[in-house]
């Protein structure tokens, strides 16, 4: 048997730059989740159970005190864990809450010296006027927005690891489909070559939480597919201020000037199928490109990343399925001169979950993959 | 209980235009079916079983003969059929066959004076050197491809109706994702307003037919999305004969003058379910446009069609299941000015089964409904 | 192509028994829906609307006053129905309701002189003391309770032609897996044969209707299987009093004698699908019985019966789906003497909708099949 | 945050008995994988890649010499694992064939002193004549057959680490169902308990295996439920053989006295779902029994055990999905007085490859929940 690259190997992945002072090679990081019993918290507890550098101080769930954790998360229910009364003490508070909530806990949290990493949006626009914008509420703890880093290791690691040197530590994390939609297409977009846009994406259904509404039962969504969101999902702003900031020249460089163009014509699914995020980005560039150019471009961007593989066969949602990988697929279509950049992962681990474990394992100076390193669950 | 306009009630659907010489209305069409064994073939069994002029003549499959239909399509199997040993002599012959296959028998059934009604897709694309491009073969019967109509009755139902005065009447039925596309687009077309194009779609799994391969085992599709035929997906060339015809002006007039533009981007998805064909289309206009013109444009282009819905609420491809029904939604984006289109269908009935039915009612000079008046199946 | 016995032949069933005074051949009956906006009564209102004796004069739903039936059915949006602000005026009301609501709706129903037919639990059991024990309620009207029938019309075609005659005329509907498992079960149960059972059912999702629980979702049900309504399920009520009545002799004769015995141990369970039942039966026989003699007493049974299928090949839900078929099969185990019975229906149809249609039909003097002649949809 | 006791903790795992002399506590265990392209193939590679003591040594898979993991399992092609031409020569082979393939292999990977850990049936059944009886051939090596171990290693772990002592060491691992079933009922098998047996079990389809059969499409498998091999599913006989070995009295102690008594009445369902076993246990107790006393039972039977969790909320798949887990609920019911009991497991998991690992912690000395410790995946 021979052996060849391995791009997930976790031995290729060396310590992550200078070791900040939140780093804890070595020893134990305590850590509290705020909103433990929706999806995202069971996969949260799921992947902190398994961290060998982690442990896990408190769970925190509206109106849940002192429940057992099987109660909401039968699969966990051997664990022994409990709902506590209070947010935890810990180094690090997890929150995934609905928009506006964990704004308004965060001036607690971080006043008690806890790195805050947000699985929700309250964190990832920088601009307080998107709030009100995109999401119907006004940010109550703006100055708190204004030193927030937006949470997309691959992009954004050496911000993240200075925020870990400096307090407070806010970590905004992105969003599942912004996930997908950016690691897809930062590289066309800081090679200034995305013309005209539009991004088709499928999600599984728990991307849409765990509250009981209608529309989600499973008699609606088993054996059938709609559209949803259009042209308002709120995920659509944090597509924009990335590939904007990612976009030094071309289409996304001036979001004001040109609304027409620099938008992103998003357009979201709802699949019948649990997990899994299929982002199908269509791309007029703005000039003429080949197939050898984007390949370079692709591999520079994510050579040496752990968790992001860029690939040559048509991936689906169940080759990262309970896994931190991002497949990306791109090619310019020889016919018509377009590009087509495919992107999937698991919306609750790096669309969610995981990233939140990454981005933990940033700011602590750990490696990367440490707690990560399942392999995708197939079939 | 008031009633608002019904636009499927069969009372609505006058007679359509002059009774051709095939005309049977009150008495009774025989008819064969050649490729019974697959799905496109059951459901014509299912929708001609209930047909009140046809009576099934004959029933063919490769290697079957004698076979009792249980043992292809066991829910049909208290009505007694069996597989014949030939292809049926009767007024109309529905082929429901892999590529190929129809063109070879297409000279022997129209000799006997059969109008041939192809599932498949050997009668659709009018330039004969299409196939050996897109479907890697050289059509056998060129000359009689040279007769045959496309037979998407909301748009070629006069040309199916002269077909039906003439002899040979061929009839190219669309496939299941040009019918979506085309009936979602043609007003666009024909309005010159397609300026840029990306067709995203996704399929339940059963247009990919019966053949046991091993990527359309349950566990590999089941969870999980992906997608296939990039750039290279078969239907492309009706969609881009149909919009291009439709086109008089605007970037589908001229194929060759323009193939960067005047392409149609396919994307098509395999999504974890069996019926049903989503086609999203995402288009930057050739110029500003309201929505008013578009609902004017889509109300012109459909009212009266006994079996196309524009609809306000997003459609879901279950609105729809198992019905000839297509359900279309179009809006400008207020932010962009892109336009947005949806239009959903039935693979197996819209997509195939269902508008041969139609097609047959057509040239047999019945109302378009007949036998095609099921309700959708919810949930 | 010959044609061999064809079972649910609308031709094969004659007109079933002497008119009944309510017998509406040629006329047209007014019927009414309680309950309108759940899976049961978008059933009825797609089935209705297909049947050529009747109309439908009103659909009433709680708090729904004067809302377009899209609301509820969008699949069914193009009829422009409405939901009313009363009770309808009609022939026959069907009620679709939680239990102890169309118990309370009776009086002012019958007082009318419509028939009721409760697609509900409030008028299938005999007993008024079954439903503070299974169902927690105590029976508001026990006089009506004792005027009902059960409406099976494969075993109370009789009783339900009389309740036609007389007034009130008021047909409590079988649940789901009770029709699954009466068929199955019955002529056992006559020939005396059932020593011990274990009946384990598995449905689809719908039958638990369309109320949000948490339960319920999409990323709850898919992709697993659980058991439920452990030893408690309120179907088994019916299913004790429906074979305990068939059995003349055996151990369903006396359920107070011998309550170890005569109980029937059901098992239902939730299967990631949204329509269907398959009753597994399994039973140890009071005596030794040969193949020959199942095969004789099934036939004799349901000889005729146009909805009710003994096959041959095991049966999967699919096979009847969206139909009002019942398919059984009943074999002898060679090895161990015992015997399996298995049932399939569709749970919206057979299970509810379409039994009830069933059941006008019988009280109205029409052919059982009417309306109901809709084929299995497949794939 | 308060912790209760927690079953499947690591640490509540002592190491298991005297270290065999294949111990390689410290040490590396080299392993190869014949049938690697399978689904428990797939499975074995992700297992073992995340398995802290062992080293892939080669991996093995008809007609696939030199191919690149990916063209069988994308999922795994990051680890750039190929193929290799022959059988690997390491410390232990797992095989994982079709039923009579690893029987005619045994000879030579024994030979060379690997111990052959068995995924398929070849080593199950002790009685040869078992295998042209069920499995319909000739066993090839019944002298290594009478050497090999039933590996359970809930039930068999001492013969298992005997196993180990000596040479040849085989292990037949168990089939999915009887691992579910087995393990539901070896309590009350050992107690005499089992008086009538209805085994009613459901499965995803993954354990069908990945041979491209028509019937194992998704459009035919999804949105149904059937029953399959009625009678004669070959799995009856290891839950006969292990259930009759288990019970010293009662009913299960003499197949050949009593075979209308001793057999297990076992009927298989399959289940639109990809991974995921229910056993649903129907049982007519010999004696009347309380519930306390069944506590007791299970209580004492799986005290202890990692990967066995009998819990009072009823267990669905999807609590163990992607783990090595069994979930065991059981009841006696108050009205009939009989028992019903439940089994849940991941079929890939502890119904083949987790199990397969399980059986090598055991046969080399090491803690049982080596490389098993994920938790299941949810939602």
């Amino acid at each position: 048997m021979t052996t060849q690259s391995t791009p997930n190997d976790a031995a290729a992945v060396p310590l992550l730059g200078p070791v900040a002072h939140r780093s804890r090679l070595g020893s134990t990081i305590t850590v509290g989740i705020v909103g433990a019993t929706g999806y995202a918290g069971g996969e949260l507890i799921r992947l902190l159970l398994g961290h060998p550098n982690v442990k896990i101080a408190g769970l925190y769930g509206r109106n849940r005190d002192n429940q057992p954790i099987a109660a909401s998360h039968p699969h966990l229910g051997a664990t022994g864990l409990v709902i506590d009364q209070a947010i935890p003490e810990a180094d690090a508070i997890f929150t995934a809450l609905p928009h506006g909530v964990a704004a308004g806990m965060a001036p607690e949290i971080v006043a008690r010296g806890s790195a805050l990493l947000d699985v929700g949006p309250d964190f990832r626009l920088h601009d307080p006027a998107d709030y009100p914008n995109w999401y119907k509420f006004d940010h109550p703890a703006p100055d708190l927005l204004a030193r927030a880093v937006y949470g997309l290791p691959e992009l954004h690691r050496k911000e993240m690891r200075a925020a870990a040197e400096g307090s407070p530590t806010i970590i905004g994390l992105p969003g599942c489909y912004p996930t997908a939609t950016i690691l897809t297409l930062a590289p066309l977009a800081r090679a200034g070559l995305i013309g005209d846009l539009a991004v088709d994406a499928k999600s599984g259904v728990s991307g849409a939480g765990r509250e009981p509404k209608p529309d989600l039962l499973f008699s609606e969504i088993n054996e059938s597919v709609k559209a949803y969101g259009m042209f308002d999902h709120r995920h659509t702003a944090e597509m924009e201020q990335e590939l904007q900031q990612q976009g030094e020249r071309g289409t996304f460089g001036s979001r004001d000037a040109n609304p027409g163009v620099a938008t992103v014509d998003f357009l979201p699914h709802l699949i019948p199928m649990t997990r899994g995020i299929l982002a199908s980005c269509h791309i007029r560039p703005t000039r003429p490109v080949t197939q050898a150019e984007l390949d370079a471009i692709y591999d520079e961007a994510y050579r040496g990343e752990p968790f992001v593989q860029v690939v040559t066969d048509a991936p689906s949602t169940k080759h990262v399925y309970g896994s931190n990988l991002c497949r990306i697929w791109v090619r310019v279509d020889p016919r018509s001169g377009r590009i087509l950049a495919l992107g999937v992962i698991d919306n609750l681990v790096k669309g969610a979950a995981g990233q939140a474990v990454q981005a933990l394992n940033v700011i602590f100076g750990l490696p990367e993959t440490t707690g990560l390193e399942q392999y995708p669950l197939n079939p």
